[in-house]
């Protein structure tokens, strides 16, 4: 049997461990990219592991987030970010530049090479055939340092896409009928990589469009080969020598497979929650619409808006609704403002958001009590665009713009407009916007403001810990009652002393007066502690509220990893009905605890109630000497 | 001698009163406006005081203050706006259709007629040939139902221009001018008239960026004169059926006259933090920029914004510099659009902002720690562009545009772009985002989402009125102190009892518990009490906490005004010397008060000292029937 694409990448990049699926692996990184609202902590970590340049093939750091500026902090932040990466070898992609993924595979994204992003939507980069991962700041920050990048060798689901599309239905259709077939669970441990006679017909946008939007399957990534309309997109770009072929062999072998009929398909939309809680627009009947979102990662090419524009064009956007279009990036914008699209999208009464992710991450854009939004991102959990109330729909560009004009939710094949757009031969390179680092980082000046503060660092595991239980808390505990995240908490990401304040009180508003004042001590929770988003400051803000140990029933897998990196003891106790018998305030001690964790079990002795629990710990090797460091950048600072 | 053209217009306007610098006069209101920050309360006032339709010529209500839209607040605000105003017989300004004044300008001043705005900007559209005033919400709600308007009867200052402005010295020079030499208390109590052969070389967006910044005078409005070049500027709005010839006699007399050579001035710049603290640009030596923002009611029409664009092409603004540019309107933005400039902007690295107030009110665009930013707006308070440790300049595109190039404030007479930019023939006329009133309005539902609370009215004043001090107060309280202004509570303009929480609070954190606890009582204050903005929710928000009498030494002239629109007694110290006897929690009595307001003095009981204080309150006979009635809604309702 043959390789499939994700295989072939994958060995061409091995650096340790064996390509059985479920096993860990160590992959080397050649790109890499944070963005603002991730970046600063990576960066600080970069920093922190005294790392003087960057050992990528090329690294580039990217201001999208962060860009009304409402305070501040969210200039300083990016002054921070300026300075840090001119310093160290990094390219700065300048605010106003555009959303990192849509630049990135614009002007950096390189076939056949690894990229490791500090945003969930890194997969963006498999539409022109990267190896493209999303993962936490810390492990961004090691592999800008050259180090190798851990994952579980994943599973491969062969996508077959036969037919082509017909108008009006679009990429965003596509991956909208993989979610409804796979869920967002579908997708865990798995690479997804499409294939058949209809990848041909997409273009590198559309198939970044899906690959975007696998992050919603729960995919490690998702892929696409590269070959000749690669070829042109990238001679569009004027990079053609970064082109190479790739693709799967004739024979390969996939671990699932799934075929999809692309002439079969028509519009679909993802309803309320949950981006696979798909419907075709047809079964969809008056529902009417209040505010339509054209942008974001998932579709704000020049493809996408040009057909906006032409659906637009000559029209008005209904009198109850707020049509706001974001174009991706500035060659985007730039070229829709030369050639007349732009016009037509204003004269038809859209407001036209600066390049950047803002309504998608709840930025700007909120809609009303009650509202029905309609949007062409790729994320519809309940309040994340800014109103509790609202229901948000995820449909495509041109489901979108048709929307607009009538007033509800429409199906765009009833529309007679000519949306017919070809990718241009060039589109407009002007890179001014990225500074490119200096030549002699050593004279570059790291300008700090006070929203920059110092990042936590953990010692040496001691041999002795103790102190008190700060919190009792249930099952289930998310990363977000941990170190919740909100418009108002996101340009504290650089602050961790600030986000302290806030760290556990969902569930006990004074976890952090009572860290305070006891100095730190330990956490107890349930089962499945950690679960959710996989912020590591739900590791890092404990950490510094002198948080020694967590112990609970189980762990969240990526939380649990993100302690082990924070040098944060995960234990769980062998006889869970432990649990009840600890309470708030009760002392624990740890004894002999360097060689206690060498053998995967601890005891801890309840002084207060005078008894004492068996606790496992649950490390590979390399984590057990990331704990015994105190945490993976003394690991890294030490190797 | 003859008339000036701010005694023409009011003649032609008066309805009560005699025209002596100084008495209070009543004039007829022919245009009113609104934007969204203060619109909210100013509809909920016209609703209060049960007017079903409109009587000016015209009514518009403008969204472009809230609009970012952090949560579902602005978005519920501008869907009540819209919907009342199409009930009420108001045009409704969609978001994204420009700021208020400059749209104002284009589409609907008219030369000669009067406009009443509920912004203090207003008098942008003295540019035109209009007497246009900023007015609290409560005004302008009573002038939309055809009330009389009242001011004091101002002196008229005649500001001779004389030559012509050299390239790259603009209009906002000459206003900066004026407030070099008159200080920003200069125009309190007048018009500033603008005369001489300098006029006419002057185009209306022009003279509009001078009526504009006129504000910053502390004057009531500024005015030109309708001449050919007004004439012109309507025909390229398809609108010279508007148009009339205007001026003042040429044996006019004035009550002040200053002049100025428009040949001898050079770029001028307001440093931090006065519009007022003026110096020539050529003597600010090695300013680094860190900001430069283009745009604002003052200076963001199709001719400033051409010019920037031809400064801009074929550059890149600095790598240490964030450019942001928010043409004034839909109109400009679109022919921009259509023309290239705007990507001549993009192309060089600028940020494009909606069309809306943003970074000049400081919603969005705070600058860095420390920051240097220029901007052409109108006011510089330290704080204002959110971020209080930064410094903002005042200066025109032209400054802006070349010191975003440079990266340090530079004299943009040493640039040598071709910036010659003739004033089209016609201007894009579209006007699909102004929503006509409904014909008939009783069918229309006014949505109100749940940040929209009931209005608080008052009562007829009782005989007997009691209650305890509820806070005690030094001399100088602001009206930023009694109801504090910020991004966080800009969103609750129409939400009393929310905003009642943050009452007074800058002075005794205490104080809104302890006026629920109560049920009301009574504020005692210094001198100067409730001086600064004319914001009129520093007296509806105490009446909404049940104060009944505000007793200081001596009161700000507009806030003693606001406090009688809501009904609340405005009482002062006959012996000041008594201030210093009244202490928090002391209960004080009013008996006979229908009969004691009448004769202009108040004895107020102090049960829990048992002293007696003579007290006066000074009230014209139309401020005493609006304090009997209960308020000036009241008045109007029951009128």
């Amino acid at each position: 049997m043959g390789y499939n694409l994700t295989w072939k990448i994958i060995k061409e990049h091995l650096v340790e461990g064996d390509m059985i699926p479920g096993a860990e692996i160590g992959i080397r990184i050649d790109q890499t990219l944070t963005q603002d609202s991730t970046g600063t902590m990576a960066y600080l970590q970069l920093e922190a592991m005294e790392i003087d340049r960057v050992k990528t093939k090329k690294s580039v750091a990217y201001i999208d987030h962060n860009m009304l500026q409402q305070g501040f902090e969210n200039a300083d932040d990016h002054k921070y970010i300026q300075t840090v990466a001119h310093k160290h070898g990094v390219y700065f992609s300048r605010p106003g530049n555009g959303i990192c993924h849509q630049v990135h595979l614009e002007r950096f994204g390189v076939p056949g090479e690894t990229l490791l992003g500090s945003d969930s939507h890194t997969p963006t980069g498999g539409g022109i055939g990267m190896l493209a991962i999303g993962a936490g700041g810390l492990d961004v920050a090691v592999a800008m340092g050259g180090g190798t990048y851990y994952i579980t060798m994943p599973k491969v689901v062969n996508v077959k896409l036969t037919g082509k599309l017909r108008p009006f239905v679009t990429a965003k259709d596509i991956i909208l009928e993989v979610l409804r077939v796979m869920s967002v669970k579908g997708g865990v441990g798995k690479v997804i990589e499409y294939t058949g006679e209809g990848v041909a017909t997409l273009s590198v946008p559309e198939r970044a469009t899906i690959t975007n939007m696998g992050a919603e399957l729960g995919a490690t990534t998702s892929v696409f080969q590269s070959d000749d309309v690669t070829k042109a997109f990238l001679e569009a770009q004027d990079r053609v020598d970064q082109w190479q072929p790739l693709q799967a062999d004739e024979d390969a072998a996939y671990d699932e497979s799934i075929e999809i009929d692309l002439s079969q398909l028509e519009p679909l939309v993802a309803q309320p929650h949950s981006p696979d809680n798909v419907e075709k627009v047809s079964n969809v009947k008056d529902l009417k619409v209040h505010q339509v979102c054209i942008g974001s990662c998932t579709n704000s090419s020049y493809l996408d808006m040009m057909k906006v524009a032409k659906i637009l064009k000559g029209n008005v956007v209904h009198p109850d609704v707020s049509l706001v279009i974001a174009p991706g990036s500035k060659q985007v914008l730039n070229m829709l403002a030369a050639n007349g699209a732009l016009a037509d999208m204003i004269a038809a009464g859209a407001r036209i958001l600066e390049s950047g992710c803002g309504p998608c991450i709840g930025m700007g854009q909120a809609p009303a009590t009650d509202a029905v939004t309609l949007r062409t991102f790729n994320r519809n959990f309940k309040g994340r665009c800014g109103t509790g109330s609202a229901g948000a729909y995820l449909l495509s560009p041109e489901t979108a713009a048709v929307s607009a004009l009538t007033g509800k939710l429409t199906n765009p094949m009833t529309c007679e407009a000519d949306i017919d757009v070809v990718m241009p031969e060039k589109f407009f390179i002007n890179d001014n916007m990225v500074v490119a680092p200096a030549e002699d980082g050593s004279q570059v000046e790291v300008v700090k403001g006070p929203n920059i503060k110092p990042f936590p660092l953990n010692e040496a595991l001691q041999d002795h810990v103790a102190g008190k239980v700060l919190i009792v808390v249930e099952d289930n505990i998310t990363t977000d009652h941990i170190m919740p995240s909100n418009a108002k908490l996101l340009p504290f990401r650089s602050n961790i002393p600030h986000l302290a304040n806030f760290c556990l009180t969902p569930c006990d508003e004074d976890f952090p007066s009572r860290a305070k004042e006891n100095k730190g001590g330990f956490i107890l929770g349930g089962d499945n502690y950690g679960q959710g988003s996989s912020r590591e400051h739900a590791a890092l803000v404990p950490l510094y509220l002198g948080v020694k140990a967590v112990l609970t029933k189980s762990f969240a897998r990526i939380h649990k990893a993100n302690l082990v990196n924070s040098g944060i003891l995960p234990l769980t106790f062998e006889n869970s009905g432990d649990y009840d018998h600890i309470s708030l305030d009760d002392e624990l001690v740890m004894d002999h605890l360097l060689e206690q964790v060498k053998t995967g079990k601890v005891k801890v002795l309840n002084k207060t109630k005078d008894v004492t629990y068996d606790m496992s710990i649950d490390l590979s090797d390399k984590e057990l000497k990331i704990i015994l460091e105190g945490g993976k950048i003394n690991f890294i600072k030490n190797a």
